[in-house]
């Protein structure tokens, strides 16, 4: 049996005799002493073996990178010399005593000492796990999953299994479907996410609901999408709003201060509305200093169009970033901001370098200075602060555009200039809209369960462009965490929400009968929240991925290269599923 | 906010001022004051409204059933003769001071007092978990969960996440499908379990893993199937099948004596044939006295050919059951043991009732004693202990007839006579054969994965009729709560395994091609095992079906009643997935 894991093992063993199972992750032969770097999960401890015990050694000496050994040995002081003050086994070795080959290795088809791409990484799943780094994310994970367990397990909530194999949702992105063998021709669909289900469980009483659940959405995948990925889903009944950003507020400061040390102190709220306006965008990166400054009433009156235009609509925005030691940008940069600005609808980006602010308006440098007077060039160094060396960037549109475009290169620049500032910068998002107005059709912000703040169902029908919804959206970095909100607990909100997001009477019936019904017998008032786990643990390892923080991955065309999933199923089976696939046509 | 759940209100709370919400369990008018009975998930209360406030005592007036509500009341003592002892509430009654009705209710589509169908318990699922029966199984599986994931996770075992859209497997039962929309004309199968991927994670030196995860069989669904069931899933590295039972062992009796106050005391162990041999099941429940008791070598030279054929045959087995008190058993109720043998392939039943022992053979009474001598009747009575009002039941067929049938009636007999002693009963089952072999081809009897007991590949390749299995199962009261084993580490042995189950090396290599891959990197040697979870709630419940201890368990014909799944896709859906649903044809 193992003593304890190789990189436990430390100064307080020194004169004992240890027994350890483990890889080898290196092994080096200096002046016919043979020095093994033993790896388990834990660690890596050093293992000497000299050449007294004739087998012993002949052994040490056939290893490979990979064998898979057990060993004994005597735990002692490393020679000062030696000492590696970085490795927590670095003040002791092990002079190795027996040694016993578990399994040979192949030489690897990964070189952990290059960049491997993410295709053979994801081939090789199992042997990129063993790099340290990775073991320690999938170990950092799951102590974060039963910290967050034992948290809201110790304040009440029961951990509920929902059903996998549910129906079709409405939420937006693309279910899953799963060809049903008792009903041919009807499916299964995956969850997005088990709302309906939570719901459905406060409304028999349990009162506090939580699960780590995984959630399915067949989406085109991005950098940070997965086919499958980990909800921590949270239901609660008889608390508001306040009640569980408080309770979901403290799970995360608690999770931080116990995993990474940190104290996250108490987040701020900030509505949606000046969340759009400052940053331009329901998520700001508060690390990021930079703020989008209005500044319309300054130029409404120039002759210049391209500002003067919306400034005077009352659809437009004016608005300017003032970025610290900007003045430096190239020009070539500045037309890379510009271009990054069109990615959002920008049709240029107008720009003024602050080369002297003691010279005031002779001091700035600016294709369109020529079109502003003195004036107007001194109120805008005002109105945004700017110092010698900044360059005020200027976004000049409709308000969606200039919001998005100025909200997006906000970002970008400050990454660039590295202006960011703190570690950890959380706040909570408030006061959604209840709705967004696409071609005056009315959708739900988040979904349609979600309860109007403050509204009667007939306050709601006067007013849907704009009520606010009573949602709130954990952010950390510019990251949305989670989002919840209070739920519609009667039935009259239930069908008012439905009637104004277009859903007929019918269709309501249809897919949501059973809620509308349910809504009838004591449902109790409820809300809650779910956080996106693969991503909390992305923020709180560093990882730039969150496939980097699960176990196995897909690739971003949803497959997997070490499985060879998805792939082709037989006949058989589908008949009895009673489907066929469809050769594909040209198009 | 509330000051405590309903249930937990008790003496000590004598004098306080409480506010609870919860549902309407009860509403009584008695004498012109209304008493109330208050539930919420943690039990009932009473509470009493005297007609001194006029408003209050209204809306108390106006409560029916299943309102939903808040209020506010002083707890007191109740009057001597109305202590109730049986509630944990007993002792005391609220006097309401406020109400506030937060949901009417609609009067209830189910009623608790009588049984509802499964069909209408499913389609209001909400409603019928909140009868306190079930709420408190949904309580005590969530119980149970945290206490196995407190157990593991402090024993240094790391929960991690394994892929649901992954490849269809080789277990026996049906994969559930999904349609790739990326890789069109390609299918995702649910995981019958995480088997490989547990492994892959032993190869990443993961070294202890573990998951309480979701598992799919799409099987005809009897009582104690669900398409979805959730199993405790255990892996372990370096150590060997005596440690992982020692763990899991030490994991089931923590959890009884934490959850229930049973000591289960050293789990016993029985080998495979011996628990066919006594038991007529490789699940043995212990609490059932009889045993299978051979008696060919009595009977073989008897004249009646019934038992005489198969005493002599070398793949015949003549046994019976001493069953205590069976001589009152009707000869109805006997006919119907016979049919019930039958089932298992049983062409009879032979009986022996012993109204007198001491009258010796002349004491006897059976339809078959005419063919036996004096001699071997007092034989059969002394090998078998009978004692006066027993029967003897006697199964004479091929080797797996008797033992099935009589296994299959030992049960059945010991239910009807309540003969089970002892309230858990646990036990491992051990020494597997590595396979079974039907017509000449032999099966894996756990998985192609299960390593052999003390063999090498070319002993196993000579002997795999022989062969054990270095596998082992957990036994609860004649329910298999858990199995494992050590699993293959080396390719060649996994080679082996394979050809002996007539995998080709191309089926091998198309199908687990990346597992004999894996294999080469210097795996370790691996072991682990999986328990139902929902059984195991099942059992430490008293609960008769494990949808009893599901939230949102299906119907048998595999679906869901409350949200009508599975349902019909649209055909936009359908064209998207390049698949399309074929009509049922007369057949």
């Amino acid at each position: 049996m193992r003593t304890d894991y190789c990189g436990n093992i430390n100064a307080s063993h020194i004169g004992q005799t240890v027994t350890l199972f483990g890889w080898v992750n290196k092994r080096r032969d200096l002046g016919g002493v043979i020095f093994l770097d033993l790896r388990d999960r834990e660690g890596i401890v050093q293992v000497v073996y000299d050449p007294d015990i004739e087998d012993v050694f002949a052994t040490a000496n056939s290893l490979r990178n990979e064998f898979c050994v057990k060993l004994t040995g005597l735990v002692r002081a490393r020679p000062d010399s030696q000492v590696n003050q970085d490795m927590r086994t670095g003040e002791i070795e092990i002079l190795g005593k027996t040694l016993e080959i578990l399994n040979k290795s192949a030489a690897l088809p990964l070189d952990w000492n290059q960049e491997n791409s993410e295709e053979q990484r994801l081939k090789y799943r199992y042997l990129d796990l063993r790099r340290p780094v990775m073991t320690e994310r999938l170990l950092f994970r799951s102590k974060v999953t039963g910290a967050v367990r034992r948290f809201l397990e110790d304040d009440g909530f029961l951990d509920i299994e929902t059903p996998i194999l549910t129906k079709a949702t409405p939420e937006g992105a693309r279910d899953y479907l799963v060809p049903s063998r008792t009903h041919k021709g009807q499916f299964f669909a995956l969850p997005q996410s088990p709302q309906l289900f939570k719901q459905l469980l406060m409304m028999s009483g349990m009162d506090k609901y939580y699960q780590i659940v995984k959630c399915f959405r067949d989406e085109d995948l991005r950098a940070d999408r997965q086919p499958e990925f980990t909800q921590i889903d949270i239901e609660t009944t008889f608390l508001d709003a306040e009640g569980v950003m408080a309770i979901t507020e403290r799970m995360i400061r608690g999770l931080f201060q116990q995993m990474l040390d940190v104290d996250l102190g108490e987040f701020p709220r900030m509505s949606y509305a000046q969340a759009m306006q400052d940053y331009g965008s329901d998520k700001p990166d508060l690390r990021n200093p930079l703020k989008i400054i209005d500044v319309a009433d300054i130029l409404a009156n120039v002759e210049f169009k391209v500002f003067a235009g919306p400034a005077n609509d009352p659809k437009g925005r004016v608005a300017c970033l003032c970025v610290p030691g900007g003045a430096s940008l190239s020009r070539k940069q500045i037309d890379g901001y510009a271009d990054y600005a069109g990615i959002y609808g920008a049709k240029g980006l107008a720009w003024m370098k602050v080369n002297d602010l003691a010279a005031g308006p002779e001091g700035v440098q600016s294709p369109i200075a020529k079109f502003l007077s003195p004036e107007i060039i001194t109120e805008l160094l005002m109105r945004t602060g700017a110092q010698t060396g900044d360059i005020l960037l200027f976004g000049s549109d409709t308000y969606n555009v200039v919001t998005e475009s100025l909200g997006a290169l906000r970002l970008k620049v400050g990454n660039d200039l590295s202006l960011n500032q703190g570690e950890w910068r959380p706040l909570w998002v408030v006061d959604f809209p209840m709705f967004e107005e696409v071609d005056g059709q009315f959708h739900a912000l988040h979904h349609p369960f979600t309860a109007p703040r403050d509204m009667t169902p007939e306050e709601l029908a006067a007013n849907p462009a704009t009520a606010l919804s009573n949602a709130y959206d954990m952010v950390l970095n510019g990251c949305e965490l989670g989002g919840g909100s209070v739920r519609i607990h009667q039935q009259d909100m239930q069908a008012t929400v439905f009637d104004i997001l277009g859903i007929t009477k019918e269709e309501a019936q249809s897919k949501f009968g059973f809620l509308l019904e349910a809504l009838q017998y004591g449902t109790p008032p409820h809300a809650g929240l779910a956080f996106g786990l693969d991503r909390l643990v992305m923020l709180m390892t560093g990882a730039s991925s969150i496939r980097d923080v699960m176990a196995f991955p897909k690739t971003t065309t949803a497959a997997c290269p070490l499985t060879n999933a998805p792939g082709v199923a037989n006949s058989e089976q589908l008949t009895e599923l009673a489907i066929t696939t469809v050769k594909k046509t040209e198009e």
